[in-house]
């Protein structure tokens, strides 16, 4: 295990922990960031979206890799909504009156003015165990900062005593264990697949004809990718090329224009 | 780290955890548990509830302990809600048919005979990232299964090809982390204790009047248990005494009974 401290937005999570699984080892790792997620029972904006992230080594075409913020969602979600014009699903951000929120260009306003948060996974109070999406978060934001000594909650908020933007400095957290230590890797692997397969081939919701295991639907997207390209939904594109007419580049044409 | 095959049900996650809390180390254990989670976008019970359990030791008279179940809630709590005679909140069990089942005494069968799993953290679908409980519960089948070469899913049902009672092999892991590895043991428990509380002070949501952190409630529990005696709920009281005629033991008292 090693910590860092001082750091800045450390990018994909599951990179890290995927470094760990082309060496045949297990991988976890997680950061602290901006907060953003609200305790239980409560509505300020304290912990980051601190993901909690694991990867396995398995005897398939890609690893399982499980990367994903301690929150339902993240603030990239509720762009995506706004940018789509849809309503932010209820239980996913509380507002200081302590009620879910779900107008998404509103709540992207109150995001940044900390007059909403994110909530937990498992939603706003304890009725669907909120606790133990905010408990998660907790863990890593103590392994953040607890024994790197580094900054955590509030004092990464970005903003200074006078509000105005001040650095922030993040913690991280790596973790590698060696198969090999225990019973080999070869084993690991193949038993860890068989996990995998089980939980695919197991008895599908009426309607649902495909179950997924983590870093699968990841996979299957850049397999695709890497023939087709990347996809930009129109309002990406829209945004693209008024910042390419602002800044007077209207001799170049994007790909999408044809 | 170390991990345990062939085993059976280790009791409480968490009295693991607070092993390595209470010599001064940060505490993780998990263990699989009899098929009853099912996969996101599947009705089938796969997975055991998979606690996913961090213990942390803190400056303060109690250390932070996460101990919970993967899924939303557990067995247990069914029981609970059918004993009281309350419907189970939708979202927390899923029927074969895929939709949320709410009628507690229904679903205390339901899982018995499979017709019915319990809902990953985050719900059943994706709608509020179920993806997430389903992915960490995979975690922990995974580590208490694949670097011990250990059962796994079905083959912990506990029932044999004809239908009997066949004994289930558990398996389990524990990691032991020492913060003097890392900048001390008195400045980790000082910051981790500083997170919590800096949590607990925050802002509450409109009539709430406390913010806790995990393994508090379960504190105050304690401290409130050794002064009054555990106090036992009046279905309960019935079955003690019904147990108790059964038994022709009618020269006993219960103390609740005075």
């Amino acid at each position: 295990m090693t910590v860092v401290r001082n750091s800045c937005h450390y990018g994909i999570a599951g990179y890290y922990a995927t470094m760990a699984t082309k060496a045949g080892l297990i991988g976890m790792t997680g950061t602290n960031a901006r907060p953003s997620i609200a305790p239980t029972f409560g509505v300020e904006n304290m912990l980051g979206t601190n993901p909690l992230t694991v990867g396995f080594p398995t005897d398939e075409e890609f690893p399982f890799v499980l990367d994903c913020a301690t929150s339902i969602t993240q603030r990239g979600k509720i762009e995506y909504y706004a940018r789509m014009g849809m309503d932010t699903p209820a239980g996913m951000v509380v507002g200081r009156d302590g009620k879910a929120h779900t107008d998404s260009v509103a709540i992207l306003d109150e995001l940044n003015t900390a007059q909403a948060a994110l909530a937990p996974l498992g939603g706003i109070g304890e009725d669907l165990a909120g606790y133990k999406g905010y408990g998660y978060a907790t863990v890593v934001e103590v392994l953040s900062a607890a024994l790197q000594q580094g900054n955590f909650l509030r004092a990464l908020s970005g903003i200074g005593e006078n509000g105005e933007k001040v650095p922030y400095h993040l913690g991280h957290w790596f973790i590698a264990i060696d198969p090999e230590a225990f019973m080999g890797l070869e084993s690991f692997k193949k038993t860890c697949g068989d996990i995998l397969r089980d939980l695919r081939g197991s008895q599908k919701a009426p309607g649902c004809d495909r179950i997924y295991t983590a870093g699968e639907k990841e996979y299957l997207t850049w397999c695709e990718r890497k023939v087709t390209g990347v996809k930009i939904n129109p309002a990406v594109q829209k945004e693209m090329m008024a910042v390419r007419d602002e800044l007077g580049l209207t001799q170049y044409k994007f790909p999408f224009e044809d």
